[in-house]
């Protein structure tokens, strides 16, 4: 006979789930109601506007697919890309090969611009492959890479859709929330991001936003979305509101609390002070790290403060050390993926994960191991640099 | 300024959400663990466990999809239909009409067998079809109708699909948990399921099942998959269990908190106990609506325990009534879609909504508030014939 399941204690900076605020878990359990409550119908306009707050856009079609992140990003695919259209898809990590399996299963061309992982995605490739072609129906890249902790200019790139005639598609799974992103003035067609990253809210659902740009490329569509669950024709039935409200799928109610709740927090803390919230205590991190001798494998440009890659010093053993954190201290950070795999870990400061506590419990329990495992590094300077920024930033 | 929402005490009796029990709620406020924690694909492997025992299946392949179970319906046509493949479908509800959808959006002919809203499957129908094409690839069904609350037979059905050498696809979204369901005896091979229903976990998540034989027409697939995210190969790397588990999507981790623990207490309760027990509060229902004058709606050979279609008497405002039993008794009943809409109400007993406290609820804010409305039934005598059907159950 199977039990009832309790999961351990953990203090989660990986690169998501981030640590879920209690008052976001309470929400969760609230009793469910019906998915056509007037109650609950009222609940959906108000998350909407939440998310066009985070967001900084005034789209319409602005919704939490009922779904993760992976399926928000096939709801902008799905619906933008018809059979022989031309995609620029740009890759710097594992999301960018992702995107460039969505187009071709939908039978787009994807034409790929590749980075160095590790490294931004060059505004000068993109443009240069634009030159050569007049027939690009849009290009897809993503602002905050979560296999690298890379940040890509997303301003400079959808200016530069524009002014080639075509569509913006853009991963902010990692970047809402923790980094600037403003969907209306940098002028971006269709947007997808998760919630378990600097929401904090449970995973599972993904927040999604089309341009009117978006909404008319999708209107005159010569084939049928080949997705009835993604179909935004349909979707908007259901979150478009008023009275016209029709019946698409049983949203997941109780998961929708928990993101309401979320959004709620965000919009008390205000957006812009969460993006400085991730600042800082990025800064505390990274000048800890740096003082034990530890070096951030991102260049300081194009940093991500919410998701810090940190190079692997010589002769440590990357699960053991992973290992030993999640089983003395709790704590989880992510392992590199891909080419990084064994080279880098990622510290995640995201939403409810960016604190002072979890920066100076990572600084401790990652100074602790170390030295255990014979790392070649500097003990007993880590806290006293983290303290140093806070005490700057108090003055 | 937006606030916390507070969901208003609802008692769920329509086609789903069911009420959700408290131990589900409080086990969806569990913390949040990482997707990829030691702990939590420990419960993955559990999970899986208990949806093999409440499908009586032993297809490795079951799972739950991260998200609605019209992403469940989707995960099984976007894998088993193939351009050109002819598929039939039978519509006698809402369900089949979307079934037909799916089969179309991928490319699929959709052989229809139609039958009235109301009534079962016709078995000799699809039987005619069959004789008459020698390459029919599937054979798909909705075996509990949650439109009308008919029960079609799925046995039967599924058998005449091996007879002619083509699958079965088999909409189980209303029947898990609630009726007899036997996933290998039947021969089932591809399945989709909800959790909204009888297992009254919240929504959001989809129970799959694949047989061999449907894992064998995936492997044979001439083109690729039209889904990332539905994508049973890539899937499979992630519930497929062992040392091979790859990174595919970020589980919804909460919501699967609460399907393990609901899941956990229909095995606790026993599956052919749960059956019974969908099958006596269904008795005393009717026998209360029939004492008080009301009709059900389809008839008895083919009535879905769990869902309870009854006419709507001559006179009475529809949305008027359920109107003042939601603000009055917070009493949650269906109302009619498609061409029963303002002919019945569907009334559900699913999962924890099936109790004797919900029937007694429903009798009594249903014969009060027809007589307000000067519903032509009789008063005072449905609780006495549901209270009989107790009694003689506790002899």
């Amino acid at each position: 006979m199977i039990k009832s399941f309790h999961p351990p204690l953990r203090t989660l900076m990986g690169p998501g789930p981030s640590d879920v605020h209690p008052r976001v878990l309470s929400a969760m359990a609230r009793p469910t109601i019906g998915h056509l409550d007037p109650a609950f119908i009222g609940m959906m306009d108000e998350i909407k506007h939440l998310l066009q707050y985070a967001l900084r856009t005034e789209n319409p079609l602005t919704l939490p697919v009922s779904a993760p992140g992976s399926a928000g990003m096939e709801a902008c695919f799905v619906n933008l890309v018809e059979p022989g259209d031309k995609i620029i898809v740009c890759q710097n990590g594992v999301f960018g090969g992702r995107m460039k399996e969505n187009v071709e299963r939908f039978g787009g061309v994807a034409l790929m611009v590749e980075d160095a992982w590790g490294t931004a995605v060059s505004v000068d490739k993109v443009r240069h492959i634009m030159q050569q072609h007049d027939d690009i129906k849009a290009l897809a890249f993503v602002h905050a890479e979560t296999s690298t902790g890379v940040c890509s200019d997303a301003r400079a790139l959808c200016r530069l859709a524009r002014d080639y005639g075509c569509l913006s598609i853009v991963d902010a799974v990692t970047s809402l929330g923790g980094i600037e992103l403003d969907v209306d003035q940098w002028g971006i067609d269709a947007l997808y991001s998760g919630t378990q990253k600097c929401l904090s809210a449970p995973p599972g659902i993904s927040p999604v936003t089309f341009s009117e740009r978006a909404l008319i490329k999708i209107s005159q569509r010569q084939t049928r979305v080949p997705s009835w669950f993604l179909d935004k024709n349909l979707v908007m039935g259901y979150w478009g509101g008023g009275a016209k409200r029709a019946y698409h799928h049983t949203a997941p109610v109780n998961a929708l609390y928990g993101l309401h709740e979320a959004l709620v927090m965000l919009q008390d803390e205000g957006l812009e002070q969460a993006w400085q919230r991730h600042a800082l205590h990025h800064r505390a991190l990274r000048d800890g790290l740096e003082a034990m001798g530890l070096q951030m494998a991102v260049a300081a440009d194009v940093r991500l403060p919410q998701l810090n890659s940190v190079t692997i010093p010589e002769g440590i053993d990357d699960p053991r050390l992973r290992n030993a954190l999640l089983e003395r201290y709790g704590l989880e950070i992510g392992a590199g993926l891909g080419v990084l795999a064994g080279k880098v870990w990622r510290i995640g400061l995201m939403g409810s994960s960016c604190t002072q506590r979890h920066v100076m419990l990572c600084l401790d329990a990652l100074e602790n191991t170390l030295l255990e495992l014979d790392g070649d590094i500097h003990g007993g300077r880590a806290a006293a640099a983290a303290r140093a920024v806070y005490a700057e930033t108090e003055h």
